[in-house]
């Protein structure tokens, strides 16, 4: 064929990727999705209905998968590309609340090392994934089952939930949401954000004694320049 | 009158049905509703945001209520046609995120041997719920109270959360949703869910062992004829 | 100027507020949500999707604050205003999702003797908000933090997940919901709820007892007359 | 085998249908959604999402389909069991909007005498269909195509947008909604409709020339009784 | 009676209100929904979910009402309050799509001389409203009637789709969306919505000319000042 | 700096950027969303959500713009970089229904040559828009302003609506919703699209001559092999 293979296109497994620092990636996830999301300069962040089944804080690389609605037959193609420290990004090419995921597919992902999987649907066997401390981050908990029929892809870009994932990109999500992080500025915005929880323990320190955001933010000249009145 | 009484139309009690089997409702429900929905066809789940307001799992065989939005009055007139072993499925007719259902009517439910609420609008007092051991599905949490004004039925078929439910049908619910399990199907369906599960435990010991999906489900040649292209 | 400031523009901080008393707001907590609800004439519910981000049950006295999408500048404004005893309620000019607050903010308002924050809008770092025991209900979790460059308003009347709130207001919140109840208002719908709650013990009683809601309440008589139908 | 064949399983096509009286439903159509649904005693009615994709008002008998999320085959199906007067009601075993249903469709409906399409779905090709002049209510409007991959079922009872069908049973849709009435039900219906219409002339000319609700219908008594005050 | 009547409880109609001045409101409506809602400062506006069900523009004195979910009666009580240039604003005390409003009501409304019907819940009998002229901006459309129960109030402050609207207010109304003016603020609003439009029509003929948004508003110094970096 | 540049940064404007051929996206914007988004291979649709304010079909080469939640800042920094052809892609980095977009910046968009804006947030004067004729697809219709406050960026790949959309993409919009062709891809899609409607003409013919599906696609051995059953 005189046409390259897109690697954008349904069909296709990438199976070499660039992943990101897997020490580096560690380090990144102890901070947590809000302080990552803000040193990224708050970009990054998946959607806000994007929930963990059960609590959890976890970091890891993204092989990446794109799924159509109620056909999950792609997960089992991408396990095989799963190595330990890596995260699943699954996408959907439409809308779908469907339960793609369970105890079988966590006990394969569990067994090539996977941390975690975030989906921009549904999964079932929650209270299973609980006890085998399988952490995953869905839009929705369905039993509904899916088919396999159709092809999607894996390790290409897809968006999940609003974010933009590249495979091997390094994935922060706790309670409070799911963020990406390109590979190539891992180690920059680990710093970023070491520097700023750095700054944030001493800040907790001053606000616990009493001290207002208002003085230690030096709030107050900007508030009354920009027009703000007390009155009694 | 020469019309005779419609089991479909609004204030009529149905006192009568046909509950399916107990036992056969018992063991279907140690499947849970994933398992269940699979050996139904995939057919049968409510809607997926039907949560459980605690993590539980039950079975149990339907006594319907149809209700009017913001008025809970035929739930007391449901109470009296409660058998141990029932599940209250109320749908009402219009979308509603009212509380219809708290500790009181709890009471009043255990008491007549009920072993679960699964409500198509909003219920109230979960904490209390939650200590009294009362299971409850539903679509909202809302301490808006309800009033007592219009009349609706009891054990008619209604439609709850998207799904067909008649009186005596089978409820399966747990953390993944609720499935309906029409009454005369119920042997089947356990029988089918047995089997599935009975494959389940295989499997489950080979994915842990590493065996891939790709393989045990000898996947490879259909995904191959089906175009699937590995790059590097 | 010859243009009184009125209270309900933006850049205004009120700083002198009527609070309901504090005696009959911690007796008003007491009772949860619902009975509150109820004791009000079924007013005052802010509008079910407010979820507590921990289970919690408290009261307090309303400081308002009034913020832009995106923008948690008056947060630290509103800090200042708090005493012991209240809870921010916090309402945004348009529908937003961001988390306007986390466990710096909190900290402060813990120092300050704030009770909890209500707010119509997102809340991150709620993992450590667990573990600091700080009650929020919110309509959103998200990672997404704000910035700090538009005037809101602090202790105006706000509308806060559409109900209205003016600062001084009793708040009642749990697992139910958040009721507003008015600083005129606190004594009277204590005085209800309590007469509610008594009358409440006594129907528990009676229902575990096995006493149906349809003699209890006398409801026989007004279904039959509203035309109920009793068939086989 | 023993087993019959169950009407509600998937894999089904049933072929002769006891259609509503054709008459009937062509006059129980010209009062609209509305009065149809107030002279059904306030039921049937599917849910408010539901929209016309351009402004119409049909009535007919009710083909209906089941359909898998993201999989049109059985349209194909449903198609050749349409006759003159047929509306289709599709329904989906799952939350989808994905585009069910375009001008190709359409053009093979029209030809076989349907008179519209009621789908919990999405469909496409909208421009084309108004102009073709085939009404459509649908949950969505979405470019996204569907595959031809899994078995549902023809004329078997569906649950659409809340609401039961029977094959058979006549739909009146128009801009306010869709109802549906059970075959036995179409007489009875249309007659309590025309008598709610003849008094609704009456009492639009009143109200026009100026009389209150409150008179016309003698509600200050029922007000007053129930505790309305007015003040100054 | 010791206790005084609460102007902000169920059950009272309160019939002597102060409406914002005729010519002012009249005045205001001119500018549109998104002109006014700047000139307010940016508050004011109702939920984007308000949606007319035809396209119009009005301006008028709000007369509004409280109701229950599903339940109209209060409507016919609020009809008697109406004065010609008055818009009915109609709250509900929980979320419900029902149709609240239908032609009748509004023959009876247009008798009265009201102009426009703002209601967060449901209408229907569109097609008939949008033949009559009678504008009308809603959270829904839906054939599902009402019943006639419950006490709600009429010319209380209510809060209708997030936005407080005492009565008298002025409300501004089109494609756009619904604002509320206080009616002390009327004249002030007017003429600053008034200024803002003077110098609308001179950015318009600059923009037209193909000067761009950056010039035109100085933009570029605060731009590069905040770090905007241009790249190729 | 040794650090080079990012182009995925806030605070970034790209100034040049490779269009997908003209003449090609011309083409293409002539078959329409849904035959485009098949002839993608059922990939690059926005979400559904996506809604024309006005009946319009139009295709156009990207100029993206990344805004914040509630700030159109970077809307008249994009302004400058339009050429004659271009449709505005503007992505927000949190959910936002606020109005961006009004008469203004479309009266200066058109001067530039724009030929629509889509935008996964609000506009406003959309009956200004319409009068104008400039085509706009958006989530949310809202009168609410916004800000001038904060950096985001121009032509950096964005996620707009749950699509990838890089500056340059073709992008196709009608009432049927919004795709993004990836500028390489044009020629390609575009030959694809041409032979697939060339198809649909001749199909639709035969359709409506009354040829069934389950012919014209020989889907009967299929579906009588997936196990279809006819009964009576």
């Amino acid at each position: 064929m005189t046409t390259p293979i897109s690697h954008t296109r349904l069909g296709v497994v990438k199976r070499h990727i660039a992943r990101a620092d897997a020490a580096a990636v560690e380090q990144l996830g102890r901070f947590g999705s809000a302080t990552v999301h803000e040193a990224m300069g708050r970009m990054g962040l998946m959607q806000p209905y994007m929930r963990p089944i059960h609590s959890a804080q976890v970091s890891g690389t993204a092989v990446t998968v794109l799924l159509h609605p109620g056909d999950n037959w792609m997960m089992h193609v991408a396990a095989e590309q799963l190595q330990p420290g890596d995260i699943v990004v699954a996408a959907i090419t439409a809308p779908c609340s469907d339960g793609y995921f369970g105890d079988l597919l966590a006990t394969s992902f569990m067994a090539r090392g996977a941390r975690a999987l975030v989906i921009d649907a549904g999964v079932r066997d929650v209270r299973e994934l609980g006890a085998m401390g399988f952490p995953v981050w869905s839009k929705a908990i369905s039993a509904k089952g899916t088919i396999k029929a159709t092809l999607g892809s894996v390790n290409i870009p897809v968006v999940c939930a609003g974010a933009l994932v590249h495979p091997g990109d390094a994935i922060v999500a706790d309670d409070d949401g799911v963020v990406v992080v390109p590979a190539a500025d891992v180690e920059r915005v680990r710093d970023a954000a070491a520097k700023r929880e750095a700054l944030e323990a001493e800040k907790r320190a001053k606000l616990a004694a009493g001290v207002l955001g208002l003085d230690m933010y030096n709030m107050r000249g900007p508030l009354e320049q920009a027009g703000l009145v007390y009155i009694d």
